[in-house]
This record gives C-alpha cells, structure tokens and sequence, in this order.
C-alpha cells in the first residue's frame, strides 16, 4: 500500500533572538508551551492535538530546520523511507524522543533543498489543569493570550528552482494534490497550492528569480475561526509594534490573511481564516494566469510588497 | 480496493407545499436555482460546486426521498452496489439523468430504513453569466440575498432504533469514521458524529425511543463562513416570520447553530458555521456521558426544546 | 441655566467577597485597575477617560453604594443640589478625593431610594507606560486580558414602585429623555428607556411588584464594540465557570446581549453592543404594549428567566 | 437661546450619470428608495428614521448642490438665518416641499464656498410595507440588498482654504465641537474633526494646497454596525466592479473604514464602524502632528492613495 501523508505537524524554527521569538509566539501571538526540553521551546495553538506544532531554539543562522509531515499509518514512515531512498533521496533517521513528544522520524532534502521531516508517533499531550479546556474534544481554552489562533494551517515555500519540478516532486513522491496554480505563458507555474487534506493547501511553493536561495519559506500560517478574529490580531499587533501586512483576502483559496514578521528569527507569520475547502475528489486544479495573478494574491486589502528585497525570507 | 465515500453530495426534499419551500431557500436561505426540470428544482449555495445540493419537488407527504453520498471514484458505485447487496442489502438503480446532472446512482434503505444514495459522476455546472463571481474558485457571487451560506455540510438523522447498530452500519459498510458519541452507562450509544472528511461530521445520528419512526430526519445542515454572519442570518430569519432556536454553541463539534424550520415542509435546517477539523488518522472518539451531554448538545446559547413532541421531524 | 446630566459615570460597588469580584472584574473581564486607596480597587475599561467607571469594595451586604452621573459643567453640581432640596429630596456632600481622582459631589436617594451621586470633577487619569495604548484618543490598550469592553454603558434598575414615578422623576428632576417603555392596559408602566446621550439608555427603570424591595439593581452594563466579541467573551465566560444568559437581541435598544453573574457580589453584568442611537430632538418614545413585551426584551436568542426568584438582584 | 444643530441631515447629490449612480446606491449598497419627485431620487439607510438622507438628481456636473444640517428646535431655523446673516452671510430660502418631505429650510455658502442647509422640519416616513421592520423602532428590515448600512454618518470636506478658518466657522458659528486635529508646526490645521453629537466627527474638514478649489467634498458616510459587515462589503463590492480602498482603520476616531467610488457620479462613500464616542462635555481635543499624521489617518490596513491626482473629488 502507497504511504500517505495525513497532515502538516509541526515547524522546527531556529531563532537568533530566541527570548523575542517566545515573546512573539507566546505573548503576542498567544500560542501554548507545553514544555522546555534542552532549550527548545515546544509550542502549540489553542486547538492543536499534538505535543507541538511549533518548536523553536536558539540558533546562530534564523531558520526552519525542519518542516515536519505526520502519515497516515505508522508502517507509512518506513514506506516513505524506503520510497524516497528508492527515488534517490538521502534520509537521516531521528531518533525518537530527539524532538519532545515524537516517534521514530527521518529528514530529508526536498529537490529544493528543503528540509522535510516524516513522522507519525506523536504524544497527543493533555493541557495542564491551568489552560485545559471545559470542552473534551478541545486541548486549552481559547483567549487566554494575543491573538489565540485555532491551530496550525499551512507552509509557504520560494524557491530559486521552478516550482512545477518542486511540484511534481510533492505529486508524485508524496502524494499531494495540486489545487491551484498560477500558470506563465510557457507552461511554467509561478506557484502551486497543495494538498492532502481538504484544505486548499496544507503546502504552496512559488518561483522567483530573486530568491536568495532554492530553500526559502515565504511564511508559516495558523488558523483563525473567524474573520472578525483578524481586526482584533490587527489591533494587538499593532499595539505591540510587530510589523505586518494586510488583512486583506485572496483570491486563491478565497481565504484572509494579516502577514506579521516575527522580530525575533524573521520568519513570516500568516494569520489566516475563511476560505473554501476541496472535498470533491475530482477537483480540476485552477489555473491563474498572469493577468489574473493579481486578483489570486490579493483579492482586495493590504497586499505584500511585491519586491523580493522589502520581503525578507529565512531558509529551511 | 475497498469503494470509499468521498462526500456528502444532495438531499431530495419533497415538500407539501412547495411554494412555500422555495421561498424559504432560494428568498430567506439564499441558495441559487440551477434549473428546475420536470418539477423538480435544483438549488446550490454560491460555493458549492456540483449541480446541486439541495431538489425540491412538491409531494404528498414531505420527507428526504434521499440523502445522497458521493464515491471517491467512479467505480465506486459498482463496488458499493456489490458490497451492500452482499451484506443482505437490497439496491435499486437511479437511471443517469433521473436527477439532473446526476451520471449513474443506486439507493437503497439503511438498516433503519433511511433512503441513502450512492453516485460517482455529476455535473459541475456553472453559474449563469448573472449570478457568477469574478473568483474563478468559486460558483456564484456571495450575499446575493438572505442568509448566503457558503456550502451543503451534514445531516442528522434521529431513529428509534439503536444508535449504535446505525454507526457500525455506518462504519462498516460506508466506512465512517466515529468522531464523537454519547453513551448511555448501559454501554449503548443515545448520539454518533461521523465522517469520511475531516468535518466532525458529515452524517449524525440518534436515538430518540419516542421518535415516530425508525428513519426521521432531524435536520440538513448548511455552512457559514464566520459566526457573526449566523448573528445577520437570525435577523433575517425573524423579519421573515421563520421559526428558529438558537444561536448557540455545541460542545459537540464546538460549532455554532441556528435551527430554523422550512415553513414549507417542515424539515428543520441548521445554519453551521465554526467548530474544528479532524486532520488526526488515529483520532480517539471523544466520549461523551449522560452527564455531560447537556453540555455537548449546547455549550451556551439559546438551545433546542428537548421534548420530542416540540420537535416534529420528516422522514427519509 | 438648568443643570444638566451628561452622562453615567460610575459604579460603587460593595461585595461580599471581593477577592472574587476583583478576579471576576479584572481577569475574567478585563477592567483595568487605575489604583487601589483605602481598600477600594478603582477600575475602568480600556476605552473609559475618566479615572475610573467602577469601584469596589468590601461589604457585609453586596450592593451599589452609589450610581453616579456627571454634570455638563461645574457648576451644575451645586444647581442640582439646590434644585433637588427645593423639591424635598434630602442631600449628602462627598468631600472631594474621598472617592479617589474625584472632586465636589453629593449623594442622594431618588423617591425608589435608589442611591445616586452627582459629580463633575473627575481626574482623566492616563495608563501606566504597561498598559498604555499607541493611540492618543484611546487609554489602555484593548484586548489585554479577558472580555475586554470598550467602555462603561448603562445602569438598569428595578423596583416595586410604579414606574412611571421613577421615570417621572429622571425626566423632570434629572432631564431624561424617555426613548423606548412599555406600557399596562391602565396607562402603567412597566418599563422605561432614558437617556441624556444618544444612547437609548443610559438609565433604564423596571416595575416588579415581587421585587425584594423600592431599589433593586437589575444589572450594570459595559460596551463591546462587535456582535462577534460577545460571542468570544461567551467562550471565556464558560471556560471561567461564570453563569450567564444569552447571546440574544432585544427588541428595545436593538442591542446584543449576555447577562453575567458577578460570582463575588452577585451583580448582574449585561455585556452589550449594536444597537441604534438616537439623534432626532423630536424623538416619539417607542411604545410596547404586554403583547409586544416579549419581543421587546428578547427578539432572538437566549432570554433571561422572567421569574424573580431565578433572577437575584442586589440594592442601590 | 442660541440656535442649536442636533445633526447632520442628508446629503443633496447631482449625478452626470443618474442610471448608475441609482444601481450603486440602490443596489450595491442597499439604501431604501423613500420616493421620487420630480426626477428626485430620495434615498435612505433601513435605520434612517427621517424622509430621506440622501437624494440624487441628474445633473450636468456631479456635486453635493446641499448638505443639510438639521437643529435641535424649530424655531432654531430663523435663528440661525438670523445670526447667519448678522454675521455678514447671505442666506437663500427654500420653500417648504421643494425637497419632497421637508419644511422650511434655508441654504448659505460657508466661508470655503460649500453649500449647507439648515432645516427642522421632516418627515419621518414610515417604510412600505413590503421593506417594513417588524420592530417597532427599525424603518426598514435590514439585510434587504448589498452593502446594508445602518444609518447616514458624517461628511468630509476637502479645501484649498486654510482648514483652521473653516473649523472656527463652524466652531463658533454653528456650534461644533473639536474634536481630533492635525496641526502643522506653524499651528496651521491640516484637518480638524468636529461634532455635535458625541460621534467622534459629523464632519471634517480637510487643507489641501493643491485642491481643485476651496469646495471640494472628500467623502460622505454611511454606518455599519459590525466590522465583519466591512469584510462582506468587500466582497459585495468587488463583485460587482466598484473601485474601492480598504478596510483599514483609522486612527483619529478609531473606526474601521471602506472608500468607494460610486461610479455614476465619482462621489466617494465612506463605509465606517466602530470606533468611539466622546460623552466627555470638558473633551480636550486630540492633537496629531505631523508626524504622527500617517498614523492618525491608516492605524492599520489599506490606505488610500496621498496624492491628489490620483484622489477625485466633486464639488459641494
């Protein structure tokens, strides 16, 4: 049986400002710790099921040093091991407990350059008897700090390298599903939304010429229930002096966004709510073209710059 | 290959007064007509994708003659048809073309005599030049008129048989996954939310001694995108004379409710919206006790008269 | 020059168990502390300008001690006094700082014996640098902890004198506007809407012929800014163990509901928002009749229990 | 007793193109059609409770030919002719019934050249009975088409002409208070918000040197009650093809804003909510240099474009 990857699990984010990184993550974005193991810090949204969703530690270079992939069965860690390897790829096991809370795992480098991870052993940790909630399908209690989102969404890669290899690559060797896709005039994609879930993307990768590297993220995102949660991150970002961007609504995905850039590694944070979900199993990809692309990034508000260098990324 | 259900697809509501149904979903409720073909309308939300979500046809007796499941592939209709009618089920074919759009299909009545449908092949149908969005991911323009919900979600189906015996139906022939449930300290089950997608729950059902049938219908569920817009839908709910409870918050699924009643035939609609997915492929059914099912039922807000004879329901 | 109101000031608050008035207002809430003299916590909400909208204080009996309204000039304080003892009513000086940041005021019963206190001079006490918010026209920052209102919003008080008498009073007395009642078959009232502010009240008054006493307070109320808030500060009432009513719209004022129970003082706390002001000088107060009444208090949602003994009040 | 104005009243709007600027007003946006006389449109919001608030004509060149300003008595009328013309300012009468529904009422030309109206007299038209609120103190049912504002909000004018010789006139003459400004560092005023209500502004007033004349409108203003109405108001409106900048939020007044450009007559509508109301009757007003001016116009979100060529306006 092909192996399959169930869901986006976690971001290994490396800080050079570790003490403002927790201070962004946790006090302004509002995210639980539920704990501090050989000085990585093991995060989590409100909603999350798993020990973490965000780890981060302190490094000399900022970074994701891993963007990890939870399967579907346990045996599918081995599959893809072996799949992979097959394919060429080099695999570097992790041993288990070397990240709180997680199983046997192995990294790897996506064509890209990026570092992936695969796992499916993860502890799905009870909230302390200070943060849990009443509700039993429900971890902490939602609001106790920031902007308190839901739970993680997805990851937005760049890269250097044109984005249909990096998309076949996630087609093929990992089973995702293109969703949508902005397509130039010689049939090469400027970017590509993708998905084993529901979601529209679980993961995108987009081109650019500029890029500094082949391995970059744009951004990492968590989820919000409601669009009105938006205006309120809004204000607290803004209250607490964090640069952002937006909000404002996509056109790909029809789902809003804020872009805040965390102070203390750069990475870019995505806030993000509303938008449709894909449970048609036929789904034909849709296709922007570069007239459109336009309206697919910012359907209406506050848009991102579009030059690469006002656009700070960190590699992973 | 196992056949696998894709997704929830259409009801087939027959109403007394048929008017009068239409008004309510097309004026108050907001779903659009995508044709009407002997009789028979075919209504969609802005952002559902297939030819239909929702036909109304006027009868003597109003009821759901079907409630009907799309397969993950084509060859899944053939496949179901032979599994069921090797458990002891019977099936009856629906000829392409039966219900507009729709390819070929069968139904047949579940172990509580509930009418289910199965089918592949649907046509995505556009909107017409008139009512079509800009968003080439998305069917119609939004807030046309009424309440506008995005999307077809779930349907609850209460019974005076076991619940229990309706879930592992569920589960073993359809290949629902349990999500949450009540259980009675006798070990039976009083309420089962499944799914095949990450919603909590594509189908519920549950036990009611006093139902007046094995194969009532509670309600047929609609999404909304944010919860204020449930707060605009109440006040449009109320200056058209229709009969509702709610909002309010289930523990169950954590999202938010309105139940009004189609004036026209009777069949309760819940307006859905927030709540959480379920991305975990080894999710533990939250358990929910008699004690607690207060809560799980409402959470807050303005909640359901728990009398059966308040709540009349139509069968299916 | 008659004296005039301007509007509602402030709370006197007097709790049995302060401990959990102070939890229950300041972290469940969100009311900011401007200081703490003499025993008595001084608080606002983060868009209130004056040094505070609320105090408490330990008591053997929780009550308010005073209601408090602030002149639209200085010297409409000793006007108000002189015109209230020409009319019979008995007056009490407050020494200037003996409620902190406020200067010259006096105390005195309305005919129900209700308590309340005259003032003009009040200290518009800026945020400490922690709490200080980036914008010049707003005082603490929002969203700091819990519920978080904006702003101080109304007083409802009940008795088991007729209505129209207290209504009377405010009208000639006070200079009330009467915006919104409801009026008994034999020209009674049972309930009256007032207010100085385009508000549609600042100042509601009830008739309950069961009430424990002349002057009974119903409930205190804060202002949010959305309808979408209410239903966060829902969820965080419930995580909180807190037991309110609603969401629900009234009829009268068009506003948005919840009715929280200070689990300290036992006070009733209306959270509320939406809602119409009333701009036109020639403005006809809205009649409801005992048909209408229901309506009137509850349009949609959850309402409160009409029975008195399911509804405490404290004195004023 | 000096005469007094209790609100802003209605806009007067000439349009070069009638068709559409009725299918953006009406349509789009939603406002109720009270009634047309003598090719006068009269418009208004469902919570509008006057005759109309603004009326559209065709007209050669598209402007405001009249704000109206409504006084808190009648006899506040002759008045203000009196103390108006006392004061050197010629004055113009318009008979009773020339604008359908309203008394007697005169026009005068402010120093700036734009055209006000003062009037008492209006009235206060019940809706059809087909577009009729069930509630007693609502015109109109809400939610009936488009956009779907509550109620008429505040007008922004734009002159060549010092801002702070606009600002004393209507301070001193017509009563308003001040309450934000921007102050140049030679105590010029760049812009200066003012009320009589305590809405932050019923109107502002705007320097800009390279203005098309000293009589330029900035905008006109409708209210939204909630902020997540703004995000559906995005949506509507770019469905339907308007140009429009935002949402975004201010920070002078706190609100949260849309600018649309009602493609008939280019006039620019402002869809506002949120933000504060000053009850204060000592308010001292808030103060922004220059520096701080970026801020006080965009606290965050999508900001309109600085440079006036790119920012039409029509006269007034």
């Amino acid at each position: 049986m092909k192996p399959e990857i169930s869901k986006l699990g976690h971001f290994g984010l490396v800080s050079t400002d570790l003490v403002k990184s927790l201070w962004f993550f946790k006090e302004v974005i509002g995210l639980e710790e539920t704990e501090v193991v050989n000085g990585v810090h093991y995060l989590r949204a409100w909603g999350d099921f798993e020990h973490h969703t965000l780890s981060i530690r302190a490094g000399e270079e900022s970074c994701l040093d891993h963007i990890a992939w939870r399967t579907k069965r346990k045996e599918d860690v081995d599959a893809f091991a072996e799949s992979l390897k097959a394919n060429g790829t080099e695999i570097e096991w992790v041993e288990p407990g070397t990240e709180a809370g997680q199983g046997k795992a192995f990294r790897f480098k996506t064509p890209s350059q990026h570092t992936f991870e695969i796992y499916f052993e993860m502890e799905k940790t009870l909230a302390s008897a200070e943060t849990r909630s009443v509700l039993k399908n429900q971890t902490h209690r939602s609001w106790n700090r920031g902007v308190s989102p839901r739970r993680i969404d997805h990851v937005n890669l760049l890269s250097s390298l044109p984005t249909k290899e990096f998309a076949d690559f996630l087609q093929e060797q990992m089973g995702f599903n293109l969703r949508e896709y902005i397509e130039a005039p010689d049939g090469s994609y400027l970017g590509a939304w993708m998905s084993v879930t529901p979601l529209v993307h679980d993961i995108a990768v987009s081109f650019d010429p500029n890029a500094p590297s082949t391995h970059e993220v744009h951004h990492i995102a968590y989820w919000l229930d409601n669009a009105q949660d938006l205006l309120r991150a809004a204000d607290i970002l803004k209250e607490n002096g964090i640069y952002f961007k937006g909000p404002g609504k996509h056109g790909i995905s029809q789902a809003m966004y804020i872009y805040a850039i965390d102070p203390g590694s750069g990475v870019r944070l995505e806030i993000f709510t509303n938008g449709y979900l894909i449970f048609e199993p036929d789904w034909e990809p849709i296709r922007w073209t570069l007239d459109e692309m336009d309206i697919g990034f910012t359907y209406w508000g506050d848009q991102m710059d579009s030059k690469t260098e006002n656009n700070p990324t960190i590699k992973a």
